[in-house]
């Protein structure tokens, strides 16, 4: 009796001291530089993750506080429904995860949706329904009865990694044409972690999914920013209004563009005014006979690798996330307004395709 | 029933490819850089560890994982007896950390200590048992009879964070007393995470008691690697044999320094050959008139700072880790060997007190 | 006379390849986020660098391309007038300095003005004059002589270093004296390089002199950018235009605040108005009973550090460069806005003495 | 006259300051690891560097001061015989760079080569003279005479980017194998900053020509030490006694090794060895039925690559530098000692060609 007294006390003064603390390295945030299109914010977003209610190992606020300090707004936690390696342990309640991340959300300001991984055979492979109402009801006999129920229930749907464990495995089948007939998911992950698949890429392109990147995090993210070099996979949503339903709004109107290693991924639509708010073109400082020497800015996190397809400029420039480049052009006397013609080889709208771009150099 | 088949057959199939496989990030190991003692190897521990089994946010392999790639040779799993916030979604099994470890460190080759925390009032204060047989006994009524039977056990019992609620909540009192004359406690925490606890110093300085320091991590420890500027709390024990009895024998004859921030913290016995193994002074390059040049090597992977206690070399000398130094010398004439009087400031022999040390320039 | 064709074909080759190229490592530029004040523009400066025409080691484009990659806007290269270790190798030529420098300049579009430091006996100390029209002049025989040449041709001139070799050789005499009341000089270095003069500072707020700061590199300077923990010492100019003209005058009114180290040093005329760009506070997140949560954005790249001076808000607030920082307040239930009273230890006003500041919470 | 007393006094009271001081972050080296081959020390030589005395744009002494806080151990100052750009200001004299860069050398060891670019039309080419006992002899009208005179003179001399202005201006030529069969070169840079040169690899192959590579810088050298990732391009020399007379023996005698971004090149008479001498194979961990898990360590400052050329272990291996990898090993229920067939693919024994390894895992 006593020593329940006692240990409840020591609980409660501990609650306190952690109450809402979101945890740590979370204190600080690295926002993610990129810039907003002409009306609409650029929501960065991770909806494809772990927790130890599934097969991950972290705790549920974990995600809040990883994705908090990289400078994500959006996160899911996507627990597998059927999968769940640390039972024993760890009881199956689809809710707690998002329960359990709610607070530090809350207190972070980050958009917490409800999600869970519905994980059967591959084929047809393994889907995430995010915006759920209710986890538990997708615990279903049947694949088609669980994908079916999550549309019931509002969700934004996506096919999962197509082709993660070969091509062969993720080939479209009738299941899939019967689901998409039914518009029963709207979206693909054309990257997840480390992988990208071509042919994902090309089916959204193909019958207007949405493009969607996921970290699929199970371990810790021991990053503590995200840089060009070393950031998650993720989904860049270009919402009207930075709530949850503005977020699925975008989502199911595919505004979206992936960030996936050196790689922004998407439609040109989209890929082509975001290209033109990450560059910035000032005025010559020199023109002589021979040469102009242009200063271009690349404001965003992300570097930007330019290929020559017109007949001015250097062959190759890399811009570099967040620096100014010192260009020289071999433009002869001309005063006037230049257009160098170039192709961006990492703003992918196609697979294997690069954005065709054109760098405006305004007269002197 | 075809469903559970179904589900098992991919639960199987995922086993398989996670079976033993430590959690990301473990793959690559980042060794430390501290000398071995003549006749002793030096095993870098941290004895004082959280998972989701008590109030920690990380699965327990991610602790063995963390360790490994930090360059650590041996850990403790302590989660608290008492406290379990967790258990709502986690019920109380205090075996479960230490065996859901194991095979990670049986892979990795990590030393993987049983231990626990007595997580009682504040005083007399929360106290680690190490090398446990077995946690459930406890989970007991009484403080003391938790802490007698750990010691029955045969346990290393150390009492933690001597300090963290302040120098009043942390006195001395009759009860440590008893406990010290019973020998129920062998150790203190000098440092613990972010602090140091100048008084545990002292007394185990005073009481002969060994000197520890560990992270007491509940969140996932972001470090890739252990560097001077950047590492955690940890304790660097001089063992005859690197086997988990050897790591016993060293903790309870005292065999320790403790690896805080920028300090290294231990008897004068213990710390006074460590320095010598961890400088290298080489013959001099030039010795003119007025100068000698002298290249002085840290090979260990804590700075240095030195300050003259003599009369000869800078009034200043900073070793930064892993680095030669090149320093002038206004010796003179002489040609023999010189011998440079200095402290350690940073190597703590008490609080307060860096290590006197003396560097050797030989002759030309 | 073949062989000079021969060579003078080889250098017209090469010299085509290497004509106005910026040396190497100046492609690339790493702006430095600091905001403009309203009506003002801030241009970052360093107006004290020598090279290899006095005791420098480099070359003098060199010292732009290094000030380009950085994120300066401006730089004045000041070689001794007098001093010129080198000239048995490079013969004294005032003048070479600054045409030698000029192409590169002109190509990155950098401020170059033109310099020197004069440098006779300490005291009273060394001085150098920007914005000159012709450097040989101030190559006299009597320190006053340079000093009033210098004046004479609309030069800004600045007292360089004062406690360098101590206060005692750096104490204000008769002949500083007799120069601020003929206007001969104009402002003072407050910090040069690693050092900093709390002299300096006084004198500059009392006497109502520009406060300035400088590298005085002779080495290479190695940094590829500027951050707040690695940056050289550097004079931040608020202009009305970011011309050489637009400099002067803003030199002349004393509108500057000093980088140095992780101190910004200036007038509360201008640090004021400096912190407010800096800091940006965003509406709550979650206001519970005892809690709010407060985002604080540091858009700088300095580190700002805080100490509460009111009674609400943590007792210390560190806001990183370029991070947003989680806050919570214990504000009780109140829903309108709020005002949290701190110090800007690191926004120097005077000697020891922080900026006050109030962060100012939107209501919810 | 007082004026130049006064003066004197001032460069005195400098020199003094600054007498054989190195320059600025030269005071700290970080060494590089790569390990000795037995009965040979591994030096690590630039020897292909210019400053202001031609087209450079650093102070010799700058040139002993980046080398040695990188970890280098020899250099060469080459600047162009015949190629002065700056010589307006600074006059030729071809013994200076060596001159002024000697005491630098002296106090921090630092072997210093004297040497000269000989540099006439391309092709033949131009080629570096080290080891000479005096330059100017090599200003003559003919590009043979100057050849020959280095040889006279004993240097060692070396075809210097061979492949620089495209394979065209790169063959070899009558003249080539004249100067070849009299002996007056013996090396080629294989590699030459960020240009690898294939055909002067297989030259160097089928002719028994030394191998080099050198950073041939021009700009001062940002670096502050050599990592896999991001160091100068260099040759790695095996000698039998580290001294001048030693160096050049094992020049003469061929045992290099070039280091050339993530590549190393060489003879694989020296490559092999220099594998054995970078890995560590530890006994294994854990051995089940079914895996093997072993620790490979990495001790060179070189990222090392590896395929699976034999029938066991994973395909890949990247085994990153300075670092423990833990490799799971499918090895049955094999208890003795495991053979590992593997190809390194940054080990370059021909053009094309990696080293053909076998890591040898003890049994347990």
């Amino acid at each position: 009796m006593k020593r329940n007294a006692l240990a409840s006390l020591v609980v409660l003064l501990l609650l306190v001291l952690v109450a809402f603390r979101p945890a740590s390295g979370a204190d600080v945030r690295h926002e993610i530089q990129f810039p907003n299109l002409p009306g609409y914010q650029t929501v960065k977003c991770d909806l494809h993750e772990h927790t130890v209610f599934s097969d991950g190992n972290v705790w549920p606020p974990v995600r809040v506080a990883e994705a908090w300090r990289q400078g994500l707004d959006a996160i899911a936690i996507t627990d597998h429904v059927e999968y769940q390696p640390h039972k024993d342990d760890v009881p199956t309640r689809h809710s707690r995860p998002y329960e359990l991340a709610m607070d530090a959300a809350k207190a972070s300001g980050l958009l917490l949706v409800k999600g869970a991984e519905i994980t059967r055979e591959t084929p047809p492979g393994h889907f995430n329904a995010v915006f759920l109402k209710e986890i538990t009801a997708l615990d279903t006999k049947e694949f088609l009865d669980a994908i079916q129920r999550a549309n019931d229930q509002g969700a934004f749907v996506f096919w999962n990694h197509q082709g993660w464990q070969g091509e062969e495995k993720g080939r479209w089948l009738d299941v899939h044409t019967s689901m998409f007939d039914n518009k029963w998911f709207q979206g693909m992950e054309v990257s997840n972690g480390d992988e990208y698949y071509p042919n994902a890429h090309k089916w959204c392109l193909e019958k207007n999914l949405t493009m969607l990147g996921g970290s699929d995090i199970h371990d810790p993210d021991l990053r503590q920013k995200s840089t060009s070099q070393d950031h998650r996979t993720m989904t860049l949503v270009f919402v009207k209004e930075k709530t949850l339903p503005g977020l699925k709004e975008a989502l199911l109107a595919g505004r979206t563009v992936v960030w996936w290693k050196d790689q922004l991924i998407g439609r040109k639509e989209w890929l082509e005014p975001f290209f033109q708010q990450c560059i910035q073109v000032r005025p010559p400082h020199l023109r002589l006979d021979k040469a102009t020497w242009v200063q271009i800015r690349n404001v965003c996190d992300a570097d930007i690798r330019l290929e020559r397809a017109g007949d001015m400029g250097p062959a190759k420039l890399d811009l570099p996330a967040g620096t100014t480049s010192l260009v020289e052009i071999a433009a002869g006397k001309a005063s006037g307004p230049l257009e160098l013609k170039y192709t961006a080889k990492n703003f992918l709208i196609a697979p294997g395709a690069g954005l065709p771009v054109v760098l405006r150099v305004p007269g002197r």
